[in-house]
């Protein structure tokens, strides 16, 4: 059986980042301040971010070039391949063409450095000297702890108190990177001290987690926030991953009917999906019209079951309203093991493009990606990390429906993240004990009853 | 700071190992029969393995070629990936110029299926349909699980009791390729059934997993063996490392003065040290003389420690006796971290090149190589195996012999796997509980005293 990988060489390694924002056809609603429930300015958000990334965040510019310094360190692991699945294609009996872009080639095993690289950088340039950030899982905490060890900045990560306590690996790695990390509700903040007095083992949340790094940032001169999924600058920053595959598809000479990409807050989704479309956006219709699937789990289904409303980021609701999929910031998602997808909101960008009709979204529940993960695995060799089971399984939905309907179809996939920090998520699979836990419908109605109320 | 990457072209991947066996000036003493103590020919070996595997064990064969649907695998992940350590450099002030090959962007994450792959292939040529083998911790476990599963073999793992109590998340992937591991010692041998009939908690050791699945393996018909280390065929597999690597600086524009290994059986080591020592043996005075340094743990020292002499591969005594440095079959090395590194013998090429003197060695405890691993990760960003921390180490020692004797010379090294399985590891290192356990003196003695006698 052949093996199909297209390379890019270092050279084509993307010199800009894409922006959508360029070429959507109605603008983004615009973040509201908490207080005023008025748009935000750059200068409300200058105690969290420098000013370069707050620049990127309202930037209508197509392309935002990528720092030199930000590129050499890309060069560790990228360009990242891209794969034509052969074998996963074989054991389907589709006649459908599979390929997957794969990010987990970084030195943290995941897509995230595509963000912490950059954002490191330009605090770093700012003058910034410490990062505060939360991670659940610790996929993001890694990785902005890698690329604060490359810029010399203290990061401080509040994690999730459960996945802190029970999942020691990924935060060994964030202290071998030599961050800091603190088991979030804290001791350390007003935010963490007021839920920790109402329920002291609380088990945490991202959205506390939130909270409590905001709020360092906010209370400290010296000190930014960094975020790893949601915001527009973040979503940019992972268009060079749809950048590359562009012209590895070309390599190919194939080009995607379906792209496929799992979503949580929605970056790496983003990353793979919006170079393509913005190409479709612009080229009206002139350009091959595709499908843009964006598959979560069904225990956290904001795309399929979230309402389209202004919304808070975080628990404690120090952030800006958002106008986003959300399934209400005090909603709790059951505790599966794909910790990046456990977010109540989406990103404002991927949430607009669902309201525009430009994207589908679908729905999967753990057991199901699982299976698709482990089929992966045995066929291309690579086990993926949980989060990205969901595109697996999305894309051999789609290679299935293709041979129930005898179509050869081009299907792209983003393959986010290895597994290897989450085998203990694939032993409780292979032991039958990984459960597909629901959410709770009452509780998800009150929290979207007790959505903020914002003045037309 | 400027990132360079050497990667090859796909067209570059090499179409034939290296076999050292060719260019040796004194032929390698030969294994022998536990029964006759004569030397044993290709049919003694028959029942463990497919005839083309004998065949490249006793090769003299300078290039043996490689099988076009191996390669094909390979591509997954090869040509491998060779970096300059220009922030490690910078980091140590040192005038060295440190290169190294990364072995962990295979899906199994380290150099161990540059092996696995071909053993399954030519074990499915032959029309074999099960294979069995042993693993500690597990990377070669995982990576037989793998090759297994692209070749369609059903793969029996004995994996030894106290890793597969305590970790099982490299046995979660070897069941995720579908692989079978067992606690040895287990029910399934007589080999196994002996020693928990005198002690019923044992917590194994290689040495008698060893014995199991070479037991499983002499006993059934459809059944044969595979090893991830030691023998001439496993070392011959892995100089696709160091060609490769040979390729790759020649693209730098720079030859090694010193190549760095970590030895536990040996096959990392020759297969990054193979091709540039054969190069130097054919090249008579013409060629660069290069230092080539082995480096083992200090708590599990057989090249450094052990006796030049004949001994059993395993503890039952099943296998033939080879000629290699050893700490006697009946040794059992404290419980450190690396344990790739955790056998009681040693390659018998690699000793056979230590004795001639072609080859230097050097132990370290495990705390030191940790310390080297971390700052490996933070200044290079990718948090090597704790295997391959020996190799930072020994690098970093050169490298800073370089600077204090105002030296520039050109470090070559093999990071032979990633961390992101022993995480565990890295988090008793940062809460300061890792120890640095000694072999039991008394023990080395009697496991020396009792090696078998063999007549001159």
């Amino acid at each position: 059986m052949t093996t199909t990988k297209f390379l890019l060489d270092e050279s084509r390694m993307p010199r800009h980042w894409y922006n959508i924002a360029a070429d959507l056809p109605v603008a983004l609603p615009p973040p509201l301040h908490p207080g005023t429930m008025q748009p935000v300015g750059p200068d409300d958000l200058a105690p969290l971010f420098p000013m370069e990334l707050i620049l990127q965040e309202v930037s209508t510019e197509r392309e935002v070039p990528i720092p030199e310094p930000v590129r050499e360190v890309f060069k560790l692991w990228r360009p990242a391949p891209l794969f034509r699945a052969h074998r996963l294609e074989k054991a389907l009996g589709t006649p459908a063409k599979i390929y997957y872009k794969y990010e987990g080639v970084s030195p943290a095993g995941s897509h995230k450095p595509n963000t912490a690289i950059p954002q490191a950088w330009y605090n770093a340039q700012a003058g910034i000297r410490k990062l505060t950030t939360e991670t659940g899982a610790g996929q993001w905490g890694s990785s902005l702890a890698f690329a604060g060890a490359l810029f010399d900045l203290d990061v401080k990560i509040f994690q999730v108190r459960v996945s802190y306590d029970q999942k020691p690996y990924r935060r060994a790695l964030m202290e071998t990177y030599g961050a800091t990390c603190v088991a979030s509700p804290s001791n350390e903040t007003n935010s963490g001290r007021a839920i920790l007095a109402e329920r002291p083992d609380h088990p945490g949340s991202l959205g506390i987690a939130i909270s409590e790094a905001v709020e360092v940032a906010a209370t400290h001169d010296d000190t930014k926030y960094a975020l790893g999924s949601v915001l527009n600058h973040v979503l940019l920053h992972q268009t060079i991953v749809g950048q590359e595959a562009m012209l590895q598809m070309e390599m190919a000479g194939d080009d995607p009917d379906v792209i496929v990409g799992c979503t949580g807050g929605g970056s790496n989704f983003a990353g793979i999906v919006f170079p393509f479309l913005g190409q479709q956006l612009r080229g009206g219709g002139k350009t091959k019209k595709r499908r843009i699937v964006a598959v979560e789990p069904a225990a956290c289904p904001s795309l399929t079951r979230g309402k389209y409303a202004y919304d808070f980021g975080d628990t404690s609701h120090l952030t800006p309203l958002v106008k986003m999929h959300t399934l209400g910031s005090t909603f709790t998602p059951p505790g599966f093991h794909a910790g990046g997808l456990r977010y109540h909101g989406m990103a404002p960008l991927v949430s607009h493009l669902k309201q525009l009709d430009l994207i589908e979204a679908t729905a999967y529940t753990q057991n199901e990606c699982f299976a698709a993960g482990v089929l992966f695995g045995r066929t291309e060799g690579i086990v993926p990390a949980p989060e990205a089971n969901h595109a697996v399984k999305g894309a051999i939905v789609e290679a299935l429906r293709c041979k129930a309907e005898g179509r050869s179809e081009v299907i792209l996939f983003n393959l986010c993240g290895h597994g290897h920090f989450d085998m203990a998520a694939y032993s409780n699979f292979h032991a039958g004990k990984l459960v597909d836990q629901q959410y709770d419908e009452k509780e998800l109605a009150m929290a979207l009853a007790g959505l903020p109320s914002v003045p037309a």
